[in-house]
């Protein structure tokens, strides 16, 4: 298999884990479609799944495999062109299997395999596919810049480029390596969207911490984004610490060090989907500033993200701040609307809920550029919020409405 | 000015209103962009707006004037091309000095008159161009078919067909006449968006009995439409009531019979408005039952109508049952995923949840046709709810991507 061009940036490997790639035919393209991550004894393991009330089969194994492993995961088994979503019963035996080969494959116990999903939903899942790739799989595992690259690409779908972030901080005489990578493309939006994130370090910490530092992390990178709204049934976000680094997050400082880190690994990769999302031209950082607190700053920012007639106006680089702030008015929150200002680039566009003068070539050159500006101001306290969207060109339709036919 | 083309059916013209349209050079097309409704003395009204907080001047007016006058309206100018939104103090004055003007022609109380504008957000309303062709305007009314068709040109903006509706209902041995005119296209969403509708009968109703009548017919047909999720600064239903037939909602009856016949008109309208939206190509009949109650029903339903993996599906005829299961998880309805059913066209698509096997050629017909059913059990009681919604097409994106530009 060719290796994979990396985007250009270091990539800093954490001791302990090792990677590979293969291709099992579910892909009808035939792309690599079937990626190992295999971790060492000890590596602990915190996860956050999707809200979504449909939960395809893997995220129903994994649950069970965190409880039953208490938090030790040793394998990380990933399937793209398949969600094994609405399954049924049968989904989840199908799941099961693989994980049971996986475990065999490598010595170790079916709970301490985390399997993902991602694809097309309602469709089994070509187990026997899966499995006479497995040993093949397994003996390919590699502690490498390659290996990464590979697993890194086999679990895209939609994505255009592999996702990657890594980043490496001192602690004392030691290094500790945080490395993240995700597939993410369509279906992106709060609380998680067909988006799957492995974040891998070798830092030694408990379950507990690892999913302390993840909610509090993920609150502010992944569940801050927003393509188009549509909230996955299979969206993980994993986090495994091998420990072999020597550093601990027992103390305050090492545990603000890896939070900090992690936060820009998981910041690079949020971004890093959102600039691949399916059709997009424009990523529009979104701030809503001076709200009462920061739940109705999101709630205003989620509501703008998501209204078609905004992100059509973006794609066409046009600053028709209108349908912004009609977006902001129907939001649900008491904004009131005189003390509402808006600003697209560098130039504010509607103050006091009116109309101010601007340079609409200005601002439609602004809105032109790749990434672009938009902060809206609600007058109404001194909480804020930082989201990332997109616009809705013509490309994430043409996409979407011929994906399974 | 050419008589435009009725849509073919009968137009009944309650008796006590006339009607005409004019120039004013507001649309850059130089198409007719003002409307005007005489009604007679005595005429009653009630109306309903958006509950979007940012509102455009006109309603601000309107709401004044439903209370100055005690519910007593004598005629309705509208005008498209500018939206008279987010314009301010001097928005609320120019839409006044208007009313006067319009008052002062027809020898009525500025009270008496119902304002309406629908266009662009955030420009200045050009009065003096509408105020010069106000003479001309009043002098060319008629309650006549070709009055009423022009009304229904001059209000559109992106329709692409003026939107009439009429009934006429026996009571005793009078004829009771409601006669509805809309405009709609993008930015229809529950809870009104850019959505003008007129309401004329002559039948004879207090305010109160209006009013009551029009909220429970909106509430069925109007706010269980969803075009592209945006709600409008503008949405306003109007009914007017002139008395004129002799025939008064006294009695039960006459009540029950006139409560029917207002549903059938705006229900027709709902349906005019839905097929005629930006874009769109499919009109799909969504029914969410076998719910606990109806508001959770319509959660259900606006969740699945808005979302846009599921609209550029239906764009792509796709029956991709696992996006509309996806986007049922995502509600906020505690649904239970085993006990969902999906059926589209003549077909169950998925079955407690999962795949079940079906036709997907048929499926894939069934979707293409200018209307699908597509019909979602949950399972968890007795309610339902029926909703209008629409696929999301690459024409869609096209014309919302430059419309001020």
């Amino acid at each position: 298999m060719k290796a994979p061009r990396l985007p250009r940036q270091n990539i800093y490997l954490p001791a302990g884990f090792s990677f590979s790639a293969a291709r099992a035919g579910i892909k009808a393209s035939g792309r690599p479609d079937l990626a190992l991550a295999e971790a060492c004894p000890g590596t602990t393991a915190a996860a956050i799944f999707t809200r979504n009330r449909v939960v395809a089969a893997p995220l129903e194994v994994d649950r069970a495999a965190l409880a039953a492993s208490s938090g030790r995961i040793r394998a990380v088994i990933v399937n793209s062109g398949n969600a094994n979503c609405a399954t049924g019963r049968a989904g989840v035996r199908a799941c099961e299997k693989v994980c049971r080969e996986v475990g065999s494959l490598l010595g170790i116990r079916p709970a301490g395999v985390f399997p993902s999903s991602t694809g097309i939903i309602g469709v089994a899942l070509p187990v026997d596919k899966i499995i006479s790739q497995l040993p093949d799989l397994v003996a390919a595992r590699e502690a490498s810049e390659q290996g990464i690259a590979r697993f890194a690409r086999a679990i895209m779908t939609t994505d255009t480029c592999p996702k990657l972030a890594s980043v490496k901080f001192r602690s004392g005489k030691m290094a500790v390596r945080i490395l993240g990578i995700a597939k993410g493309a369509g279906m992106i939006h709060p609380q998680l969207a067909t988006m799957l994130v492995y974040l891998f370090t070798d830092a030694g910490a408990s379950p507990a911490q690892l999913r302390h530092s993840l909610r509090q992390v993920c609150d502010q990178t992944f569940n801050c984004v927003s393509i188009d709204g549509d909230t996955s049934t299979n969206d993980t976000v994993l986090l495994l610490a091998s420990g072999r680094s020597g550093v601990t997050l027992k103390g305050r400082s090492a545990r603000n060090d890896f939070a900090a880190a992690l936060q820009q690994v998981c910041h690079s990769l949020a971004e890093q989907i959102v600039s691949d999302g399916e059709g997009v031209q424009h990523v529009i950082c979104l701030s809503v500033e001076r709200a009462r607190n920061r739940d109705e700053a999101r709630q205003v920012a989620q509501t703008v993200a998501h209204s078609l007639l905004v992100k059509t106006a973006w794609a066409g680089a046009d600053p028709n701040w209108g349908r912004i702030l009609a977006a902001v008015g129907r939001s649900g929150v008491a904004i009131d609307a005189a003390r509402l200002s808006i600003r697209i680039g560098g130039q504010v566009v509607c103050r006091n809920g009116a109309a101010h003068r601007f340079d609409e070539k200005r601002a439609h050159l602004d809105l032109l550029r790749p990434r672009c500006e938009v902060r809206i101001r609600l007058g109404r306290g001194a909480a804020s919020v930082q989201f990332l969207t997109t616009d809705l060109t013509t490309e994430y339709v043409r996409i979407n409405a011929d994906y399974s036919t």
